[in-house]
């Protein structure tokens, strides 16, 4: 049996999920929390590592290391109690038991990003955490178009920011959509994978798109393989929200 | 000619929108705001008071009296100008000029309050700001029942809260609407005026039928005007906004 934390974050004010020397992390906190409740030296694995100023609503956590106690906790003891000692950026939503040797970031399946983004010259106080503002007359028709050519199996290195630790470029994925709820505009990408950056990347050249810089056929040309310099520019990190990661077998209990 | 703002803020740390002596309110900030940029006093006159940590993304307010210099600004400079003198919290999303006479709060037709519900146990960090947690089984198809049952002209006595300045309990409610998108519930409210309070006693009130603890036809007992005591809690001010202000007048340019 291994435990699995569901993580939420306001990722503002965070060098990112991974944990690394001089900086404040998602991953130090939570394991800095789990430490202090269970009292004991506690790791936690996350199933992605979200760059600095990105968000969560699901990010995913196996726990590699805790005191024997941990083990009978009831899940609903082990959230609350971990929820105690975390900043109010940062929440545990729910954990569950799953089969042992299950690891959050190995045994995952895909992951769901969201970017969102509001019709807007200025943008409301009430938006602002998690999505950026874009011209009003944006095209979202010519996006989706563009979106639709994202997907599937294909070379993302025009999308790959430099200092990901890939060995291949190649990925697959799976969704490419761009949604319209009133003044907001937000694009889904799920995927097996993603290249350090991708996400932003993808965003910031739908974006070039819809505001007629460029023809949506361009994106063909970007998922042949070529080099980063001819995609669009990279978005803002506050408007990413990792909103899921899936797992293909179900909890233990 | 008047001149309009549109207003958006997070009213967490505020006491309203309202000025008032030894607490901080929008109103005071947006006035400080408007006389750094303008160089001179200035007053602003807000179409709707909202309570103590409730948001707006749509307030209105008139410029009352300000410098001559005003007249002349265009309406971008004027937005611009003023949100560099504001706090992050509170932005100046629009502004636009209206016939001479017209008047923020009195010349209203209607206003739009939205209240938000997340089904969940522990809410995430990103949600948190303009909603409240609730009992992820809760029913909405009740919920809208009831909400139907509110519609129309009726004696609000039972939602309002003491210290309104109302003369008549008497409103009339154009739409009450329950809406659900993934695991957000929200409540919509477009009236020509509201009692003190009675947006969150409404949505209190909603909440008691969605978790069974009463009958949808609960309602039509409450709208006859009976005292405050028989409606259901009042809902707390962090998942209430005001969405939008409706005027019956266009916009002079």
């Amino acid at each position: 049996m291994v435990r699995f934390l569901t993580v939420s974050y306001q990722g503002t004010k965070y060098a990112g999920w991974q944990r690394q020397p001089n900086a404040m992390t998602v991953q130090e906190r939570l394991e800095a929390a789990l430490s202090e409740f269970l009292d004991g030296n506690v790791r936690a694995v996350g199933a992605g590592r979200t760059d600095a100023g990105v968000h969560a609503r699901g990010q995913v956590a196996h726990i590699e290391k805790a005191p024997e106690r941990q083990a009978a906790l009831p899940n609903a003891a082990l959230v609350h109690g971990t929820n105690k000692h975390l900043p109010r950026d940062i929440r545990v939503l729910a954990a569950k038991r799953m089969p042992g040797g299950t690891h959050a970031r190995k045994s995952a399946s895909s992951k769901l990003y969201a970017y969102r983004c509001i019709r807007a010259r200025v943008l409301s106080p009430l938006d602002e955490i998690d999505a950026i503002p874009v011209d009003p007359s944006i095209d979202v028709l010519s996006m989706r178009e563009a979106a639709t050519r994202l997907e599937g199996r294909h070379d993302f290195s025009a999308f790959a920011l430099s200092g990901g630790t890939h060995q291949s470029p190649v990925r697959r994925l799976m969704r490419a959509e761009v949604r319209e709820d009133g003044r907001q505009i937000s694009f889904w990408f799920e995927g097996e994978g993603f290249l350090r950056g991708m996400v932003r990347s993808m965003v910031g050249t739908l974006l070039e798109v819809g505001s007629h810089r460029r023809e949506p056929a361009w994106i063909d040309t970007l998922v042949a393989g070529v080099d980063r310099s001819e995609a669009g520019p990279t978005a803002p990190a506050r408007g990413l929200t990792l909103e899921r990661v899936f797992y293909p077998i179900s909890s233990a209990r």
